[in-house]
Parts: C-alpha cells; sequence; structure tokens
C-alpha cells in the first residue's frame, strides 16, 4: 500500500542486489525507514527483535533468509543449518515453519549449482502469493462493506482489533484488505482502531497504515468498543486471526474474544479474515485445544513512545511493586462469528463452513 | 486505609484550618503528595483536572468547595454561584449532584452568618456517612466472598475494573471495600486488576491501593478479563458504578460492560457495589437516558509514567496525525449484573430490587 503517495511492499530484493529491503517495524509509527538484511543472519536478527512482524511477513522474511544463504553457500548443510536457524526465532509461528517447510522441500529436489537461484524464485513466489491471497480475502469481504453501504447510504463503520494489515504481511493485509479495496472504490469507509493493549499494534501500526492510505480512522481504547456498538456506531468488525480451528473457534490478539460478545449482544456482525494457511485442521475445541503464550510482564508495565520534545523514551505505568500477566491471544468461539473470509469466499464459521470451501479436506475430516 | 503504614483519609480539613488536604490522585502510583485547596476555585480545578476522583470522592470534595465559598462569601448568590460553578465540573457524575443538593438544601434554611461554620459540619458530615457507608457495602459484600472460598475451598478471584478503592472515595472504597475486609479477615485472595485504559486508574490507583495493603493482585490489560474466565481464573467480578439507574443499569468506566458481557458467557458472577447516593431514580433506561462524557483525545494518545532514570515522562503512543475518541463511561444493562450490593444490603439489580432495600422512594415510584 502507499506511504506518502510511494507504493511499498514489506519485504523485496533490493534493486542493487544486495540482500533484501524490509521496513523497520520497530521504528514505527515515528519514523519510516527501510532496512537492508544482507544475510540469513541478519533476516533471522530481524525476525528475532521484530523488525518484521505478522505471520505472513516472517514467513516471506524467513523464505529470503534461506535464499540468501544458499547464494552464501548451496550445500545440503548449510540449507539445514538455515531451516533450524530461522525455525527457532520465533518458536510458535506456524506461517513460519510453512514457510520453512515449503522452502525446504523445493530446494532439497534441486542440485546445489542451481539453489541460490531456485531459492530466490520460490521466496519471491510466495510474496506474490500471499499478496494474491491477501487481495482475494479483500475482495470477498468488500462485497459485506459494499452491501452495508447500500443498506444505509452512509459510510460504513468498521472496527478492527490489532493490525491485520499490509504491515503484518506483504501487502493489503487480511482485515485491512477489504477496507483499502473499498475506498479505492470509493465507498465511504470509516474504521475505529482499537489501540490492542499491550503492544498497542493498533495505535501504532493499524492507524499508521489507515493514515498512510488517506483513510478516515479513529484511535479508540480496547475498553470502548461496546459503547460504541451499544449506540450504533460499529456497522461491522472486522479482525485478521493467527489460527483457526476446523470448527471455526478463531485465536486471534487477546481482547478479540470481548469485542465478539459486544457485537453478538448488539446485533453487530462480527466478521475474520484469514488465509487458508492458519486454518488448523487438527483442532476441534479452540478454548481448550490451543496453547495461549503468556509473554513477558514488561510489555504490560511500560510503554513506548515519542515525548513532545521529540525522542523515544520508555516508562512504566504499573504501580511499583505490583506484578503483570500477559496472556497474548485468546479464542473467540465460533458462536459469535458471524462469517469467516478466505481468499476462496465467505463462510459459517463451522466446519460445514469450512469444508464448503476448502472440499479437499473433506475426506480427512470425516 | 494505609500507606506505609500511616492511616489517611483522601480529604480533610487541614489542621491549621487553612483549606482542605487532598490526595495529589494525578501523582499516583509514582509519588504520594498532599495537596492542600484553599478554595472552591481550586476545589473545582482539583475536580476537573482528576486530582480528585471516584464518585464519593468528587461529591466530598465539591462539599467542601461549597463550604470554603461559604467562608469566602455567605451570600445567597455567592451560594448559587458555587453550585452552578462545582456542578459543571463533570457532568455524568450523579453524586456530585447529590452532594452540592444537599448542601445546597442545607444551607439554604440557614442565615447567612451561621452559613461558613454549618457548610464545614455538613461537608465533614458527609465524609464520615461515605465511610460508614462504604464499611457497611464491603461488610454486605464480603459474605459473597466468604461463601465462594467455603465453596472452593482456595483463594478466590476476584476482577475489579478502574479504581473502586478507597482513593476513590474517602475510605474503605466501593469495589475494594469487600475485598480489604476479606483478606483482614483471613480469607485469601488475590484480584486481577484491569489497566483501565486510557486514564490507568487499575494499574495505577487499584495496584497501588492493594500493594500498599498487601492484598494480592495481578494488573492485566483490559483485553485479558475474558480469556482468564473462560479458563476458570475468575470467581467473580466485583466494580463500582459512577451511576446506576432505578431499574439496575449501570453506568461505570469504559469498558465495564466488556466485562459484564464476558462474565454472563462464562457463568461468572458480577457484583456492583454501590451507595445509595450513585442511584439515578428518575432514569429507567441507562443505555438511553445516561449521557456519556466524551474527554481528551489526549488522554487516548499519549501517557505519562516513570523512565528507567527515574523522570516522569509523557509521550504520544498513538500514530502521529491520527485522531482518537474517548467516551469515558460506558451503560451495562442490569440484566448483566448479578446483585446490586449497597450500604442496605444485597438486591437483584431490578426496580422491585432496589425497592426492596429502598421502601422509601417507593411512592414515588409508583
Amino acid at each position: 500500500m502507499k506511504i506518502d503517495g510511494v507504493h511499498y511492499r514489506t519485504i523485496f530484493p533490493a534493486e542493487d542486489g544486495d540482500g533484501i529491503m524490509v521496513i523497520d517495524q520497530t521504528r514505527l509509527p515515528f519514523a519510516f525507514a527501510l532496512l537492508r538484511l544482507r544475510d540469513m543472519d541478519e533476516a533471522a536478527q530481524a525476525i528475532v527483535t521484530m523488525v518484521v512482524r505478522g505471520a505472513p511477513l516472517i514467513g516471506a522474511t524467513a523464505a529470503y533468509g534461506v535464499a540468501m544463504q544458499m547464494r552464501a553457500d548451496p550445500s545440503d548443510a548449510s540449507l539445514a543449518g538455515a531451516i533450524r536457524r530461522l525455525t527457532a526465532t520465533r518458536p510458535t509461528a506456524v506461517n513460519l515453519h510453512w514457510a520453512l517447510s515449503r522452502m525446504e522441500r523445493c530446494l532439497s529436489a534441486v542440485p546445489t549449482s542451481q539453489r541460490a537461484e531456485r531459492a530466490f524464485a520460490e521466496a519471491a513466489a510466495l510474496c506474490d502469493e500471499d499478496v494474491e491471497q491477501c487481495r482475494q480475502i479483500g475482495a470477498h469481504a468488500m462485497t459485506l462493506i459494499a452491501e452495508r453501504h447500500r443498506e444505509t447510504g452512509r459510510p460504513v463503520n468498521i472496527l478492527t482489533h490489532c493490525n491485520a494489515g499490509w504491515l503484518a504481511c506483504v501487502d493489503w493485509g487480511t482485515a485491512l484488505s477489504p477496507i483499502y479495496q473499498a475506498h479505492d472504490a470509493g465507498i465511504p469507509v470509516h474504521v475505529w482502531v482499537d489501540e490492542t493493549r499491550p503492544r498497542n499494534q493498533g495505535a501504532a501500526l493499524t492507524a499508521y497504515e489507515l493514515g498512510g492510505h488517506g483513510v478516515p480512522h479513529t484511535v479508540i481504547v480496547d475498553n470502548a468498543g461496546g459503547h460504541l456498538m451499544q449506540h450504533g456506531k460499529v456497522d461491522m468488525c472486522i479482525t485478521g486471526t493467527d489460527r483457526t480451528t476446523a470448527t471455526g473457534d478463531v485465536a486471534n490478539k487477546i481482547g478479540t474474544y470481548l469485542k465478539a460478545l459486544a457485537a453478538r449482544d448488539n446485533g453487530v456482525p462480527f466478521y475474520v479474515t484469514l488465509p487458508a494457511s492458519t486454518i488448523d485442521w487438527t483442532i476441534d475445541d479452540g478454548v481448550s485445544g490451543i496453547e495461549i503464550e503468556e509473554r513477558a510482564e514488561r510489555e504490560v508495565t511500560h510503554l513506548t513512545g515519542l515525548t513532545d520534545s521529540g525522542t523515544i523514551e520508555t516508562i512504566r505505568v504499573v504501580a511499583p511493586g505490583s506484578p503483570a500477566g500477559n496472556p497474548a491471544f485468546d479464542v473467540t468461539p465460533a458462536r459469535l462469528v458471524t462469517r469467516l473470509i478466505t481468499e476462496r469466499g465467505i463462510c459459517e464459521a463451522s466446519r460445514k463452513g469450512l469444508l464448503g470451501l476448502y472440499p479437499e479436506r473433506r475426506a480427512a475430516a470425516e
């Protein structure tokens, strides 16, 4: 999407051929800077330090990490080492494993002399496919926004939680893709951006993205969405998901469940957008079956931002001596999800709905 | 309650007779400082800037504001002007109106020569009554904690939102009063403290209070409560209320409604504690009938806290250029409230329940 009128992807090969370029997301929203990753180690480091984040983008960065390693040393040992090293960067990221398995499968079938070229081509294909999937998700979900606009004749108010935008992917995003597409098509939209404590991905990244592309939006604290829905100020919720069960339960950023409850209580549709790669066909009950990562206390007790004098500072906001808990995700049961929207279309949040879009999974499910 | 072993109230007349003393709550939890309010204007300013906050404490501060104005000028015009000025400080706070009406009623019957003395006596009486009411609320609500402990034989996990502790009152608090009383009685309790964005009264004040009194607690982001309830980690929710309708709807800090929805979805009791003064007998439907204060954008976009080097800094956390919305309260419909607990006892959140505790209101209601 655009920043200051220039179109970017979050990751792309450097024009001069020396490594790959990424947007340094640790400096957003206060500074926009591209960072060059010159080798596999720098790619691994960028994932660990969250210079890049978001499941699809992590996968893409790891794929390019493998490619850069193949250029340096295309041997079997080097390939195995790169896979090992990159896998260890974010042990729980499902998409990372998926991308690395794909690279490994593709490259082990290729003679070492052709591995570097093939690896860059595969990483590029992986990125292009991500862009295309996100575009398709957006095209499907946009029909729901357009329909709402036809019904009401006024701007469509959409609430989103966390960042499921282009910064988390290669381009477009998942939850934000239909919003960009509606905006670009001239359908008036306004986005309520949940701050998304503790890491504030909404206030920092979603707001930055939407502002950069010129989409009207308002940042709110995570507490506010229920009140807005009670007063008819939200036409629909659209979120992403980190992991979706075969039955349509959705594990997403902590707090998603509360918004889904409020949506249900107020008759507001709650849509979840996802590429098929986030569906975990092995899990039926999300609440009991999905292990929730407990992250560092400091993410809750401290915040980083910009002082009035222009420096970046980190402050403690919790009473000194008080401990903090930090579960990173929660599970929204399928019963609260109005529809799932994937690259293949729109379906009920149920096993039946998902198998309707992915009939090739039917044999395994029965 | 105690700070460093010394017992304080949140508001009291200065020993030297020059104005009144309050705890400057804008400096908590990083510094404990008393602030002297010398006249009515300073009292009004303290309410507006949230040096004092919490419904009962706002009422007490307004009462002393009137008293100081009566010392400066006990005329009818001065009394009317003080009531007007103080009423305008916080539009949603019903307790403020209640305290000011009481002062006005009391003082207009008194000759101007006696108004100052009478006003200070009435403000002091109002404070003493608040302390006793909070003690009674706590004694009633504590029976629910004790019962839960008897049922489970393990520490009782209580989730609370915002700060309805002694810092919001004159002493004891409303929602935290039963927790202090249970803890002091040897019933093991653990409190999940909602951070309570945007002003972080949970992370800053509730955590500070509980820490000061030695009550085990854990600060969580506002997003986390639903997940904890899904996993059986919350035995009950207890909150305060800024305004309660005659039918039991509860207007409280923004986000309370989301926790009540999660409690209902998980079979967790949701208790609301209140003194009778927060009941607005004139309103039946909270969602349509209670005006919700929209506060400054900067409360959402900026946070203040302590740097590692020990200075207090304010930082921006929202993407520059992005606007923010800041509704301060939301309304939890009575259907989601398990019980109301007042100084007179425990009742259903309904007109019938409230009239059972306040039969003197029956004639007016019929």
